[in-house]
């Protein structure tokens, strides 16, 4: 054995699941990409760790972590006599690693407003085929799986369905960080009872209450995490911040910027315009989250009080009250609140949106309609899971769930 | 500070929470006697260990934890400003550490063949009056909470009711040690959010998604370990072992024996008996697992085919084949099975049960008419949470299900 | 793929480790031997359960996760080039599995009174031996290799050697079991760095931290568990009782016994008699703790007051007070404190060493004569660890530590 | 109970700890101000990440894990009888909570570099009197423990001494989230056997175990964390970035900077300058890993080749090479790896260090000169714990250990 691969098979240690081994040469090259190392940058859960002060793990943590479930569940088909050739093997490997890879910082401010109108699933896409011509080829398959071109649709399900290793990861890392026990999941069972039937993903009967768990799991990760009130509040200070940004860099105002953040701020770029210019796609994989809270920080001291007054808020903590309910909100409240805001904060009509606004956060536990989990029974026959539960609302569980907000500063 | 009490101030390690503290010099005393010491020798989980092998904790540990749970909880509601006198959380303290110390060894399988007629309740609280008499009425205040006499009654809901510490400890030890981390629950965050509010213990809005898990855990742990097929095969055998043993001792069979376990066997004995003669209890709580497995691994050799076929399965694991559906077995499917048996092994009509027989489990995951488990919201309301969930079923959650079962001997 | 095969290849929950999956067929059906069903019944740490309550985990759970850890570290060899047929996997899998079959129920105190004179490594062969007959020549290979006369000496020394599984799960599951943190060992990472060189284990060395964290917690789970003063009192109790039921049998006198342990307590038994008389064996391994302890407790009430006030002691937790020091302790002071028991319980001269006596524990954490672990440098070359480190006493740390003790009945 | 207070009584969900509830009112608010907030934007572990990729905990997070642990001593130590007054109880809870609040960013780093001359524990005590002064005196007792100047002395060794709650959260905290299950302390034990003897700390003797865990734990998270051979390359490139940055900047090189890096770059500050401006502090307080790696990612495309070379090895991880050994690097090799490297990148002389140089780094595990740890016998005598080791080697536990290192550039 030569010394190169020995070099390569790295063992990286990870709280949650003890160690993660890298299986493929390549997957160590990826990993070494700047597009990857990136990722370092990138926090999984944004601005969640104004609630969880644990929860600073990042998007690169969360792709090795979903890579080695990828890696265990095809061990576990294969002792089921499931055929994965190593190329196929290798390719579903690869797509998960890559499947944020075209995330931006703060992904969920960003796309609401400097980057509109091209989504992180997109320029994932994009730059897995950039990555395919640096790597001579070798990301088709991966490319194929990731599309769900590929023949065996199995595969990309394992990476992509109701019940993919990237929730299982994100599901158990982010409880794990936040320290949220109520969101862990049985992630080890889960695998084990994972099976392959008529080119679907199907979950041996007797794992169903592992699925359970899992679906209550994501659903308190969801109320009690991922559109926690407080995080609610953060995320729109981040987003209107932002977009006051844009507005001003629009108008010509000049703002303290990284080259990088600047290239998006002053410009609006298309889908076509990341097409046709490379160097944007290179451009925006070296935005990360320093950038932008740099950029934040800094502006604490501009000139304009409504963006000064957004990011210093943000930065120290002092952050929308924000309430919520399932009913939309009065109107005639609403406007009473803006006025209120509008008079203590003197602002132009136009600006009141930046203090006081409503929306809407939605969540569905469970899409039946979209790659469902499949119960396989000891005689081979499967069902689709939600027809036997006998615990849950089922209608419940399978609808999206609405609430609306209302967010406004003090 | 004098050396005795520091002494008596031991610290227990505990696998599950770290260590746990005793908190009275009586509770140490309680300890140490005989009647407590028992319950080392009784496990928690009877013939789960055939299924989960790591499950062979006692109710000696039981009784710990939830005592420490205890603790734990008075002290929250402490510094929630809910007044409780020192008199009133040692007894408290003491009905908890006491709830189960009135149960025989396999508890199920006991009730069901030998120890007829006398609930571990009755016999516990039996217990506890003696104790009191030799505490020198130490136990007053504790045994009026266990009997829900006591005026405070929120005291008592503590240690008795849809959401006590009773339940919280066993769900939690239990999945620890069998090793279902589905059934693990959040206990430190409930216990953090309970408070008192009109005399009954309630639980702050903003911990549903906890209840939520501590529901479906205990969900969970019905189905996956104490009604799991191979546990029921395994208990239901030790019935039928005593069962016959028992029968075989009416008649006049020698058997060998303990003493403890022959004067049981030997004899019907009703509450009224346990009344009226004191040795009677005293008689009881020297019966343990030991008493009762050593028997089964004797009678293996003993000359009646049926009790010795029985013990030896049970010891060997070659448990009853059990099949498991919601509506009751077919009467000629029954039948069938049951003279296939007959055949096999030579049975007479009358002991053919003893092979082949169906019979029912029944499990009710929230009893919403028996101390239900209150939300307090901010404005100090408080609801009935079953009215608050919208992800679960609330009738198939609030009603006992009932399941059928059919077991044969190979 | 068959049913059959299939079925056997079982998951088992492990709170330490989550699953073991069963890897060969065999293995199911050793395990479903009643020779292995057996350690079900046999508790591996005794009565250290009288200080550390949750520490009732078996031999039976023990020998599966050993078995666990070969697994790992064959794959992990495997992946580094080793050449390991499957009939050797299978070979050094069924080895450790059955590597302490031959232990009794209590061990240290039945080689110290009633069986002695016959070691459990002698009976595990014993029994290997006949399961070979049984099995059909199929554990000549695990024979060979725990007789260390298989040509991979690599082989044994997994399960037989200074950092072997063995020790690698009892310290684990024992520190786990117990709650004594302080004996976590960093299995997962341990074996990720085994590699062989000229037919040896070594151990990269990178991975001496590991093994530093191993050796302390050798060292402490000794003094903290193992040797502990309770446990130590506890364990001689039994071994005490045992020989004056031995001492009582031999005169004659009636016990209370099961069949099996009569023949024993009634008979002295060679390692001859054991290889003249196949069924001895039988009867050795159908012994268990359920013997042991119900005869002690049945003892309690034994016309001998020596006999019952030992016994009694043992079951309520009224055990020897220990004293335990570096050096022998003064013949004077033992003196005094013989003739003080004497006197308080009227004992004739012979039998004072029931309640009064002194005798040494020994312990050492590195013996680095016997298989000692070798580091592995990156350029090839190895090293015996005990040269490498500066942190420890090595004089100290390879030498046997003895501790003498006293121990009074009060 | 009126609101306030109740809400500012949080409990913020920590993984490692399971809750940490704030003890005091005082605590929520300067845990709200931005003196504080600021540490939730400076990693625990700096650049250690590039190893451990889940080390992105901050040094916000370890102050509150710090001072729950101090709550949880005091209320052993109140068990035990110690005396400690509200009014102390609140001020040691402040000097932890407050004990590292004048770290910089990279701490190690930019003492190295940009400021130099004013260690972090001076300005940690500047902050806290300024806090003073914004909080109406409230730090006073506080300030006193922090510096030594208490009357109660154990009360500064709870927060400062070889066996402090600084190292117990921060050994807990950082092999939690690195993953190096080697590290982890029996803290919850420790904390259970303090108590105080003649104004000192002491450990009850029978904690000795946990104590030598916590020593050999100090050990391993040294060299296999903090002092790893790839988190020096790191640090070691960010010190030798920055410290090419100062020098560009003293010689008049614009420099892409934050307006607060700005200031600190292109000024050198005494601490007598920091003393009289109290605006600097506020300068300082307002710096943080993102002012620093923002700039080191934009320096990446400087015109000077020194500069950006050293910034995209660091952001793309393209670490020094190192080399580390006890005696120091021969100077002829030394002189050759230097001269190689000259060439390679066609380098000044003066500039050679930048890409090739040797240093040391230093640990010592347990110095007793300073506070050194006291074991407590049951007889009330105490003992400095190194006089009781007797498997370490005390002379190289007490000492501090030197390495020598090389790094170079490839």
């Amino acid at each position: 054995m030569n010394s190169k691969p020995y070099n390569k098979r790295k063992i990286i240690n990870d709280p949650v699941y003890g160690f993660i081994t890298l299986p493929y040469e390549i997957i160590y090259d990826l990993m070494e990409h700047p597009f990857f190392q990136r990722l370092r940058r990138i926090r999984q859960l944004g601005l969640t760790t104004m609630v969880y002060p644990g929860a600073y793990h990042t998007r690169f943590h969360h792709a090795l972590g979903a890579m080695h479930l990828v890696t265990e569940a095809l061990a576990t088909l294969k002792t089921k006599g499931v055929e994965i050739s190593d190329e196929e093997a290798q390719g579903v490997t690869i797509a998960i690693l890559l499947h944020d890879i075209g995330h931006g910082p703060f992904s969920h401010a960003l796309e609401n407003s400097i980057v509109k109108g091209t989504g992180h699933e997109t320029l994932s896409l994009m730059i897995m085929e950039q990555l395919d011509v640096q790597f001579n080829g070798q990301l088709r398959v991966a490319i194929s799986i990731f599309k769900d071109e590929y023949p065996k649709r199995f595969l990309h399900q394992l990476i992509s369905s109701q019940l993919d290793v990237d929730r299982l990861d994100y599901l158990t890392r982010d409880s794990f960080y936040t320290g949220v026990n109520e969101g862990v999941v049985g992630v080890e069972r889960i695998i084990k009872m994972l099976n392959v039937k008529d080119d679907q993903i199907v979950v041996e009967a007797k794992g169903i209450y592992s699925i359970e768990k899992f679906l209550i799991a994501r659903h308190i990760m969801y109320w009690q995490v991922y559109l926690h009130k407080t995080v609610i509040a953060a995320e729109f200070l981040l987003i209107k911040a932002l977009k006051r940004a844009k507005q001003l860099a629009e108008g010509g105002v000049a703002l303290f910027c990284t080259p990088m953040l600047h290239k998006f701020l002053y410009n609006d770029f298309s889908t076509q315009d990341f097409i046709k210019d490379p160097s944007l796609l290179k451009a925006f994989s070296s935005l990360d989250d320093y950038d932008i809270l740099t950029s934040i920080k800094v502006w604490q001291e501009h000139d304009d009080s409504i963006l000064s007054r957004l990011c210093s808020s943000l930065i120290n903590r002092k952050l929308y009250k924000v309430e919520l309910q399932t009913e939309p909100f009065d109107a005639a409240y609403l406007d009473t609140v803006k006025k209120t805001a509008q008079m203590k904060f003197a602002l132009r009509n136009e600006d009141i949106d930046y203090f006081v606004f409503s929306d809407t956060i939605e969540n569905r536990i469970y899409n039946k309609e979209k790659a469902p989990i499949l119960l396989q029974y000891k005689d081979g026959s499967t069902k689709e899971i939600s027809d036997t539960f006998d615990l849950f609302n089922v209608a419940n569980l399978t609808k999206p769930v609405i609430k609306h907000f209302l967010c406004q500063l003090k």
